[in-house]
């Protein structure tokens, strides 16, 4: 395929209630990699697949919630086109120059009509930390902690997610792999920028700018069994898992981060293609849709948002 | 991402010498579908996770290998863009027209430098065996056999395989992934149309025409596991394996039809986006890029193709 | 070790209320092959790698439940010796003579402080579908439906459970391998008569002879999550899981059989030695000894019993 | 079962050619704890889901390979048994007292026909770093290096392996589980005193006192893989694998210390009740009883002891 646009989901900004404890969190326990430390108190984590600089940042604050997700697309004039498309749909974007976050370029930001606030950009330096490029081998470093590969997505929850579906996919190239509609319409959607059965997904919600969870990938269930052991020994506050989602197949473990932060790791989802057709829930089968086995919710994954 | 142009390999002709033992070894073995059988004694399989009609063929012959390979482009403008480019290019191509192949749309065929058959072509009915779309289950009947989801890749040996990555690249919009540099030149390319590891392979060699090998996706590593298992219980002709890839990360166990057509199922294998750095392999570690765990190569898999 | 005395849980007797829907549930769902049917109506089946005749006997009735478990013997003086000892504890038993079940020898039976049925027998035919023995392959067919391996034990809820500890291994040779111990007494224990984890466990319950579940065993984690799309995909009632328990370390997922009789396939769990530990658990951590990852209790596993 | 007499394999000490290196290679790369470092410059190594003290002696010797291997019994009068029992066959025993190794009392000696010294030992202290006991968790630490879970097993070359059996069998009470019958005689057993497939194995060989390998056992296949992936990555030197056997169904693979001798990490094998056939192996089959995927035996797994 062309493979330009928007490559995948790049980075995502966390605020977390205490900086050591998130830290102990996501690089202990999850397996991420501190890279840098800024002045401003930012810290910059990546995951151990990633070739690029960072992925997660913690950012110190009152509140728990995400800031923002960014994605990264394929050039500078892929940004350029991107900020005219914007503005052409009736959006307006910010310029954020190269610097503000270390190795990265310059990027536009937008609040899309969730509430969210979503960015764009091209050019993140390549880490040190990332692997390895001449006779490379399976690893640099055997995997540790949740054995997390990537940060894979995120589930956001907003108002107006039917305005925010026609953002992706037509402003932003993304496909629908799935959706959820009920009687009294859509009540969650699944995007994609590439094959991965998600990249982005909504659900919605009264409030605007909420987090469900951040995704990271394992390599198998085995791993999500593993995780699930890291879990419980170190008294990780488990939402629900190891289980299987019905949409994208995905086999997943639910936690909360010390600011209540909602995490997952999964394995597995199948591969989409643009032709394939897009999968639809309905109301008759809403509890498979989300968890495959349990076949019903909780309250706590459907309410607990940050 | 974009995602136009080539999409995926879409299906491979096979010569087989005998159908009924051909037959019982992609259907009962590795677990594909019969889904049509035609006037001209061709025989048409699917793997169980393809929405898509078929993607194995099968023609009985008195000669193993390869008559072409076929991906699928997203749309009929891209199969004329496509035919313009390859014109352009200084080649040459054919018109199939629709339902020389049952459920499939007009193709465009044209011979490589390595000597190998390519096409196009945009449509092709969606099986009914395919996964369901309203309320999906994970699968509609348990994995069997080898448990194969997809058709996956092929790897194909012939000359002129500068020229090959050269086509693929910028014809074509593949991207290439990996590569072995000896010191007198270009030994393998590993090449995408998408964000797998790989879609298709070349190693060069001075026959052209030849195939190395047809590649099904399994889940996981357990499951290449037991493909070996099964291999091994019904008296399946096994090349190597189980055993890791450095290219591609790919876990791996390859074996032979009863034609002698390599086969390889495998499960794994990273995720490649387009600003990802091609990784190069050369002498010094070339058994590890092509057998991880062995580091070294043996004579059969080097040397015999079909 | 000696390896005499009792080798294993050999059968149980499950009461069905519909023995169609039964024989679809045990045989095509779980993996379980019918091995005969006799004249009083009785189906006798055994799971794959097994050798003897059967493990697993279904009887139409009113009421689900469990009619008795059955414990293999190393020889028919083990035989001899254990019914002495039964006389000598101040308890009785019943003699059954060969042939009451198809290939089993005499059997001596009797009622325990919990009000279940035990039954032991040094006899049993070996079954023409059991592994090979000579040159043996891996399996003869490759593993069907949830891949069960073996009838691996039961859990039973009943009052007395310390006269029962007392009886098991003062009388039967077993070893307690863990217990929750709570302020107000004993509430369960877990009974080894080999090196597994447990052959039989016992929860205190007012109501006597009642069946907590029938477990099976699965090769592996991997196996156990396809289980549960098993499950999920054919409509099973699911109880709990995939999971963990804390006690015995197994992975796990429980679900009902059309008449109402719990089943549980798992994979894992330590090995025994009688030099080890008892492993002992307090009401503390009395959630996680149960299910490692939720680390709480749900009624209906508490309290559903056939 | 009983489960008196001799328990499990208990401990062997290795000799190494240089201390550091090994160290390096057993525990940062098998994942093993050094647990004590004496006077004598012994040095004591436990795997992490052992409760004993100690199971692997390094000692540091010009030549590499197996000074003994010990096995636990159940109590002193055990030894005592054995001893007489040992005496009366014709074969003689010396005493080792206690704290001849830290934490383990008393120890009978004795060379059994193909050359190796085997010992017996009622007592050794618990490891403050074994499993839990009160409320105990999955595991204290995380799995590191290659996941190893216990010493399992050794393979021993050497003569008269028909007296080996002979004595295994009637003097400490194993069972045969599986023989290579070839039409000049025995050349390989492997026998069990508990419920796995084996505790011990012997080829026939020229040579007495030889170590074919020392073997560990690993949770599942998945880890097999990542013992795989750790091989590679640190140059350690492969013999063969991943594979399986067709002997005990073990998954495996195997590769030399620093000092070459072999090692071997497994998963899976069956259940062995004394109930069962022997499994026997005839010239038919030799090649898929050893390598159940490669059907063919290499010149080095065959010809290399230490």
């Amino acid at each position: 395929m062309a493979m330009n646009g928007v490559l995948r989901p790049g980075f995502v900004q966390l605020r977390v209630l205490d900086m050591q404890e998130s830290l102990h969190h996501y690089c202990n326990l999850l397996g991420l990699e501190e890279v840098s430390r800024e002045a401003d108190g930012r810290i910059y984590l990546k995951v151990a697949d990633e070739f690029d600089h960072h992925s997660i940042i913690l950012r110190e604050a009152d509140k728990a919630g995400i800031d923002m997700m960014a994605f990264k697309v394929a050039s500078d004039s892929d940004l350029d086109r991107f900020a005219q498309r914007i503005i052409d749909y009736g959006m307006t974007y910010s310029d954020i120059p190269a610097g503000e976050q270390p190795h990265v370029g310059r990027r536009i930001s937008f609040i899309i009509p969730s509430g969210h606030r979503i960015e764009l950009y091209a050019e993140m330096a390549i880490s040190t930390a990332g692997p390895q490029i001449q006779n490379p081998n399976i690893w640099l470093e055997p995997p540790r902690g949740m054995r997390t590969q990537r940060f894979d997505h995120t589930l956001l929850y907003g108002p107006h997610i039917d305005k925010v579906l026609d953002f992706f996919v037509n402003v932003l190239d993304f496909n629908l792999t799935e959706k959820v509609e009920l009687p009294d319409g859509l009540l969650a959607i699944w995007l994609t920028c590439s094959t991965k059965a998600h990249d982005i997904a909504f659900v919605k919600h009264p409030e605007p700018d909420k987090l469900h969870h951040v995704s990271f990938y394992l390599e198998s269930w085995h791993d999500v069994g593993h995780a699930a052991d890291i879990i419980s020994r170190y008294n990780i506050s488990l939402d629900i898992g190891p289980t299987r989602h019905g949409i994208t197949r995905g086999q997943t473990i639910y936690f909360f981060d010390p600011s209540g932060n909602r995490n997952e790791v999964f394995a597995g989802g199948y591969t989409y293609y643009p032709d394939n057709p897009v999968r639809i829930w309905d109301e008759s089968e809403l509890g498979k849709a989300i968890f495959y086995y349990e076949k019903a919710l909780n309250e706590r994954f459907l309410g607990v948002v940050t």
